[in-house]
C-alpha cells in the first residue's frame, strides 16, 4: 500500500507519519511506500522498512501535485493548511492553500481516472461552525463560519462530498477538536493557552491563563487525532453514506476542569504555576468559539476520542515527556 | 445608481430587468445605468430612460469581468448559473460557471478596493439542502447538497459570507424556491411538471403529471422571486447580521392542492387537461428534494412570498396570459 500525506511536516502530520511507520500497515495491508509533502521537506521516519519519498512543494502547484498523484497512492491524508490566524491575516494565501490547494488535490485525483478511487481523509475543523450556537452542536447544525479559515475548510468539505458522490474518490472529512496538549513552545495562537496551562507547569514553568475558568472548550489529544485519521482511512463507505464530513468526538470541559485534572495528576505545586491574567480581547474571541458537540454520528461510526481530560494530560506526559513531570 | 446583472438573459434576469426599468429606481435612488451580462447579449428593456449596456461574455472570464466591475456598479445581481441538470451532466462546466465564475465576480469586486463595497445579491437555491430532511427545514439546518449544482451554490454562499464579513462587499444570498409557473415551453427539467400542469391547461393544452398528488413542494412565482431580489438589494446589513444566506419564503403545497387551486381559478374543464402518467424515475428524484421550510429569518427581515398557490396561478395569468384563460 502507498500512502500520501500532505502537510506531513506539521505537528499532526509528523505524529501520523510516525504512527504509520511504527505500525507498518494500514487497514490490514502492509505499507510499502510513504510520500510526504510539505512546504519544507518533511523528515523521514526512523523505524520504517518501506520506501519514503519526501517532497518540498506547494499544495496549490497543480502540475507538481498531478505528478505525485499519478503514482496512484491508495490512501491520501490531506492535512496541508494555512492555520486560522494566518488565513485571517493573509486572505489570498489562505484561499490559495486552503481552498485552491484542496481543489487542486481533488482535481489531480480526478484527472488520473481509469477507475482510480483512493480514500482521501481531509482534516477539517470545528471552525466551520460559527456563533451563535445551541448548547450542544448536533451533526445537522448549519455551517456559518466566522473566519476565512473556517470558510475555506467548509467549502472544501462541500467539494469533497461532491467529488465522492460522483465517484472520483472516497472522501472522509473529519472536523478535529482543538488539539491539546500541543507539544513545543508557546505560540501566538489565541487558543494556545489551552495547551500552555498544562504544558508549561508540567515542565516546571509558569503559564498565563487569559480567560475565566468557566470557559468551556472541545479538546482532543494529538494521539486521539492520529487515531481519528487512521480510523477514517479504514471506514466503510457504505456505512458512512453521503454525509461524509463528521464532527469528531472530543472532551468537553471547562478551564477549571482542565486545572483540576492537572492537579489530580501532577499535584498542587504544578497546578499553582498557572497565573491568572485576564485578557479581554482573548476572552471575547474565545466566547465566539463552539464549545460542545453531540458527535453522535462519529461515535456510531466507531471514532473514539480521549476518555477524559486526565487522559489527555497522561498522553502528553507519555508521548512528550518520557513519563516525567517536573515537580 | 448603476446596477449590474449577471445572467440577465435568463427568465428571472429578464423579469428583474423589466421591473427595474419600469420602476426607474431602486432603494429610493434613480437608476441611471443598467449593465446586463449573459453568454448571449441580453435584450434591452423597452421602457427605460437611463443608459443600458448589454454584454455577451463568460462570467468566468475574470479579465472581462474586472473591466465591467471597475466602473463600480452600486448593486450587483448575480444570477448567472448553469442549471442543475447541466451541472450534473457537465461537471467541469458547472464548476467553472457556478463556482469559479462566482469567485471571479467576488474577486473582481475585491480588486477594485478604495472603499468600494457594493451590495451583491446572489441567487442561491434550496438545492443546497440534501435528504434526509426533517419535517420542516429550519434556518439552521446543515448544508449537505446531493447535486453538483447544490454544492457549487453552497460553496459560493460560504465565500459570499466571508467576503462580506471582511468588508470587500455587502452580500445577500437568497435561496429561491422552485419558480412556478415558469413561462414558455415545457422543458426537460425534472421539476418542469410543477409548472406544466398549470401552464399547459391554462393555454388549452394537455399536461402530464408524472408523480403522486401527495408530493409536497416549495414554490414561488417569478414575480415573488423578483420581489425577493429587490428586497435583498435594500436590506439593512446591520439587521441582516453575519448569516447573510437566507431561505426565501415559499408556498408549500401538494400537487393535489396545486390542482385544486387551478380548478378554483379556471374551472373543471381546464383542470381535466392533466393526465396522470406515473414515472418511477421522476418520482424517485423528486422524493429526494426538500419540500417544506421554516423560513422565519427571511420573513422577519421583511421578505414576502406569494400568499397562496392560487396567487401563484393568478400571477401567471396576469403576467404571461394578459389575463386570459383558454377554457
Amino acid at each position: 500500500m502507498h500512502i500520501f500525506i500532505t502537510g506531513a511536516a506539521g505537528m499532526v502530520g509528523r505524529k501520523l507519519t510516525a504512527r504509520l511507520a511504527a505500525d507498518g500497515a494500514l487497514n490490514n495491508r502492509r505499507i510499502d511506500k510513504l510520500t510526504l509533502l510539505d512546504v519544507t521537506a518533511p523528515g523521514k521516519p526512523d523505524t520504517f522498512s518501506g520506501s519514503v519519498e519526501t517532497v518540498a512543494g506547494d499544495i496549490a502547484d497543480s502540475t507538481a501535485l498531478g505528478k505525485l498523484i499519478a503514482s496512484r497512492p491508495d490512501v491520501i491524508f490531506h492535512l496541508a493548511a494555512v492555520v486560522s490566524a494566518e488565513a485571517e491575516l493573509d486572505f489570498d494565501k489562505g484561499l490559495r492553500i486552503n481552498l485552491d490547494g484542496s481543489r487542486a488535490l481533488l482535481d489531480a485525483v480526478r484527472a488520473v481516472g481509469d477507475g482510480y478511487n483512493p480514500r482521501l481523509v481531509f482534516t477539517s475543523s470545528i471552525a466551520v461552525f460559527g456563533a451563535p450556537f445551541p448548547d450542544a452542536i448536533s451533526d445537522d447544525f448549519h455551517l456559518t463560519p466566522l473566519t476565512s479559515y473556517g470558510t475555506q475548510k467548509a467549502a472544501t468539505e462541500l467539494l469533497l462530498a461532491d467529488y465522492t458522490r460522483r465517484g472520483f474518490l472516497s472522501g472522509v472529512g473529519i472536523r478535529l477538536p482543538s488539539i491539546v496538549v500541543r507539544p513545543g513552545k508557546p505560540n501566538k495562537a489565541v487558543s494556545g493557552f489551552f495547551s500552555s496551562i498544562i504544558r508549561e507547569p508540567l515542565a516546571g514553568q509558569d503559564a498565563v491563563l487569559p480567560v475565566e475558568e468557566t470557559v468551556l472548550h472541545w479538546h482532543a489529544s494529538p494521539r486521539a487525532a492520529v487515531g481519528f485519521l487512521i480510523h477514517a482511512a479504514g471506514l466503510d463507505a457504505g456505512k458512512l453514506g453521503p454525509r461524509i464530513n463528521l464532527t469528531m468526538p472530543g472532551v468537553c470541559c471547562t478551564v477549571a476542569e482542565q486545572i483540576a485534572a492537572l492537579r489530580r495528576i501532577a499535584g498542587d505545586k504544578v497546578a499553582a504555576r498557572i497565573r491568572r491574567e485576564p485578557d479581554a480581547l482573548i476572552a471575547r474571541i474565545v466566547a465566539g468559539w463552539p464549545s460542545r458537540f453531540d458527535a453522535r454520528r462519529a461515535r456510531e461510526l466507531g471514532f473514539r476520542g480521549d476518555a477524559s481530560f486526565d487522559d489527555i494530560i497522561r498522553v502528553h506526559i507519555e508521548d512528550e515527556l518520557g513519563g516525567k513531570i517536573v515537580n
